[in-house]
């Protein structure tokens, strides 16, 4: 069998809304991971925080409230500190199972920051909603503060940030450097820390990056065989929930073009995969991504389940 | 000049109480580091973290209580935060003001886990005060969680962990191949996630290891050249604060004992410092530990000022 460099990306809801939540979530992840360590395969992993950056933004939020002595952190911030948060269970997690299969290998996690372009459009229409929901009277102090807030389905108000594409991944020497001695890393956390370049300096954004969009950044700068995409689903399928339903085997880079023009993918939850995986594909031939479910990796890989997305 | 490996101990308080005050604090660091990476030595930092921790603790407590479906974080998570919320600064101002000299070399902050012994008698005797103040009450229901908490100096009450000492550093072959390959790593923030071994697991300890043991750990495993513990003062003395007050220029490994015997360090301000310079000198001959203050931590390493404990 061919051995693949390959980049994983986890969902934040797989890896549980809280500790003890967690705690069990990752001991799965471990287990379809140290699968394809224990094939040869070369892993990086990458993983989404939403429910965690949102508790982390909510705790030093109320943190501010209590004690004005301490300045309310930035989403920046928040996500480091979310990297932190995951990266310790999951890396000690994927360590363990390892061990168990009798491989001894160092598992790291990376504080990542990836690179968003100041001039992303995204900017101008903050959409992600994060943290708890506020009444219309906080929702008023939040908007003083200069940050955006949106009435959230009738459910009370939440703040938004913007959402911009990444264009570059700081630590990526150090990603590479740990790849190349035969380490598994855990990097780009949370979409990573979204920073903008300011001269010699960086400057932390207001923003959360999309966990597929920086995964898919981090497999073409390290120029992966594959990038995986974990989700809820098996297939990727035309016509989701309809009786004509499909489940696709592969797609090609046109024919996925196209199934996004007609609409068969949910925006911020299919489309968002399927954009992220025509990115990293269309940067060179050869390299694929599969999108499947967390369980089924191994069998992706070998060519037996999943959506592969090729050129 | 001989090029060194130096391992260099920030203290937690240089890093600022809040996040202007770090942004701030994180500057001088960064200047006064970028000097000895400038004059070719190989740099690996490690820092305290006793407000960060403090606060990200009462933040994660405050969650709890206002929100009690979030679980509490153990402290063992709230280091794992705390490296992000510190490594993100650090490295930032480090990468800047090394661009800012044209040096063009990778930063990375790694999560580090610290590994202690179950058996450290520190667990006996908890004695590291974290966290707010709190009532009588609020310290009965910390006791009955099975927390230890103590009257401290008639300002209330706080918990208190145990300090045990580092026995390993789980990350450590990371930590060398990003080193080997001329990259500057933070490491073992806050003294390290504290961690214990459980079969091929490691399990989160209820404690907070001293960040001068950790980083004389670190220095040992790593064979560096030196150690800086960086302080308030640019030379320890003897009779500190008295009418014979005598700074020193170096001392033996002998001497160093003697003096720690004799009563001339404070427990939880010098002791500690001196104890983990010894430490780290006694491993082999010719490497040397030096205590200085930051911005002297250049003419430290040229033999031009701070104290020198040597075999």
């Amino acid at each position: 069998m061919k051995k693949e460099k390959i980049v994983i990306a986890l969902g934040g809801n797989a890896l549980g809304n809280n500790l003890p939540e967690q705690m069990i979530a990752v001991k799965q992840t471990a287990a379809a991971i140290a699968d394809l360590i224990e094939d040869g395969h070369q892993v990086v992993i990458s993983h989404g925080n939403g429910p965690q950056v949102g508790m982390i933004h909510i705790a030093m939020a109320e943190l501010n409230r209590l004690y004005p002595g301490f300045t309310p952190a930035p989403m920046s911030v928040c996500v480091g500190m979310s990297q932190g948060y995951i990266g310790y269970d999951l890396q000690n997690s994927l360590r363990a199972e390892l061990l168990n299969r009798g491989i001894s290998k160092p598992v790291t996690t990376l504080i990542t920051q990836v690179c968003v372009d100041p001039y992303d459009e995204a900017f101008a229409n903050p959409s992600k909603p994060i943290g708890r929901f506020m009444t219309a009277e906080e929702a008023r102090i939040e908007e003083k503060r200069g940050n955006h807030c949106i009435e959230d389905s009738g459910r009370g108000f939440r703040r938004v940030v913007a959402s911009p594409k990444p264009t570059d991944i700081i630590e990526i020497e150090s990603i590479r450097a740990l790849v190349d001695a035969g380490q598994v890393v855990v990097a780009c956390g949370g979409g990573g820390i979204p920073v903008m370049r300011q001269g010699n300096g960086l400057r932390g954004a207001s923003a959360v990056i999309d966990k597929d969009f920086a995964s898919a950044k981090l497999a073409e700068l390290l120029d992966a065989d594959y990038l995986i995409i974990l989700t809820a689903v098996e297939k990727v399928a035309l016509n989701f929930g309809k009786p004509n339903e499909t489940y696709l085997d592969e797609m090609t880079l046109e024919e996925a073009k196209k199934y996004c023009e007609e609409g068969h993918f949910a925006a911020g939850s299919m489309l968002p995969k399927i954009e992220a995986s025509m990115g990293f594909v269309s940067h060179r031939p050869g390299c694929k991504a599969l999108i499947t479910k967390l369980e089924k990796a191994r069998d992706g890989i070998l060519g037996r389940t999943g959506t592969v997305i090729h050129q």
